[in-house]
């Protein structure tokens, strides 16, 4: 936890937090929190800034705060990703807001078994606190927002237009190739969204009809993945093109 | 299990092998394999085939094997990591593997636990089996070589002369910035060392003992990642790297 976010509930004044539960053990037991001391916090989708302690129990921590005046950007990079295995997903959600998502949209896809869709981990009461673990350890203030969509062709040809209206839209398929368009011609101010797809890959209808909608064919290498690698992989490599373009090497 | 790997003790024959264990399990419950039937296989560290079904019982399969000529190649990629928590190190094996690495050498540091050098995962019984079931899952056949270090300053001042003689040898540093040298001006036929630091990052004797060992800094951006997500995203931008040198795009 190099960061401590704060809800607008942990706040009893414009400047006055009472870190309880998970976040008092951490402060107390790992950060060795004593009167005096500043923490790092961070306000959920708000700004970064400083916790001075002036008072603790053994389960609370009272801070008192001073924020900065800069919101951090929102990530460049969101997310479609086929609905993952319960297990892989609840793997997933912290190491994408970690490595920086703006939103994740979560789809059906042929070959996404749908009882997935019943499981705790794809409920908010299941990500939530899985998301802000991970903005937490990168340090980051923006919750990413989740959408969750049954119909996958309701969502390419309806919803994403109100989702991403504007930017560079990229399928990854393993065996797929690159077609011109994708990574390397980004410019270091689009948004990029990525699609990823199921464990046994998207099928043709769900190529072509991304294809349709402007998603363009990339693919990172031979081997295949698994989704969780295949995604950390993937988000890594549309943020160092994003980067390597406002600071070319 | 995209492929089926057979260890010279499963051959009774230049042709004949026989599964047992979870590799017959999951070819009967999860390929259904039925006499007749093709299984895509490979020799650890050999070439890579086709086992026809000859036989079965309800827990082992009998293949009669054809080998093609060609040995993978050995991935370019080499991994230095400070000894990751075992319960990190263990999600990492099949990961690293799957991703394709070449050898993976684990070293002490300022920042890793004594204690991780005692963990099951360490042994090669323990991190064995985890880095075939990451190559069944890419299809691949070459076994990343580990080797186990606990004195970093011995093994950076004498052994990696040895274990990585020549190549391009890149640290990783979150706030490090980019020296020149590091990924952007690789070429494709060169193997590369990557060095990934422990969880609080590497300390300055340790910086300044690579560096004066060749070592060039890569920072991957500003965000601090958990061992294991870094560790992925860096070996994916290293591979990527190399194949752009190869087919740019």
């Amino acid at each position: 936890m190099n960061l401590i976010l704060l809800e607008t509930s942990d706040m009893s004044g414009p400047e006055v937090a009472t870190l309880t539960g998970e976040r008092a053990r951490h402060a107390i037991a790992v950060l060795k929190a004593a009167p005096g001391q500043a923490l790092r916090i961070g306000m959920i989708d708000g700004t970064i800034g400083t916790g001075m302690v002036t008072a603790m129990t053994d389960r609370s921590v009272s801070l008192r705060c001073v924020f900065e005046s800069v919101v951090p950007e929102r990530p460049r990079v969101d997310v479609l990703l086929a609905l993952p295995r319960p297990k892989v997903l609840r793997r997933l959600w912290a190491q994408l807001a970690a490595l920086g998502v703006g939103q994740i949209i979560l789809s059906n896809a042929e070959r996404v078994e749908r009882n997935y869709f019943d499981s705790h981990v794809v409920t908010e009461a299941g990500y939530r606190p899985l998301l802000i673990e991970g903005l937490q350890q990168a340090r980051d203030t923006r919750l990413p927002t989740v959408t969750v969509h049954k119909q996958f062709r309701v969502l390419v040809e309806d919803d994403l237009a109100t989702l991403f209206p504007a930017g560079r839209r990229v399928v990854a398929h393993p065996g797929g190739g690159r077609s011109d368009g994708g990574l390397g011609t980004i410019d270091s101010t689009e948004r990029v969204l990525l699609a990823v797809g199921p464990e046994g890959g998207w099928n043709a209808f769900e190529l072509k009809l991304l294809a349709a909608h402007g998603f363009h064919l990339y693919e990172m290498g031979g081997r295949t993945l698994r989704t969780d690698t295949a995604c950390i992989a993937l988000v890594a490599l549309v943020h160092a093109a994003l980067q390597d373009r406002e600071d070319p090497l």
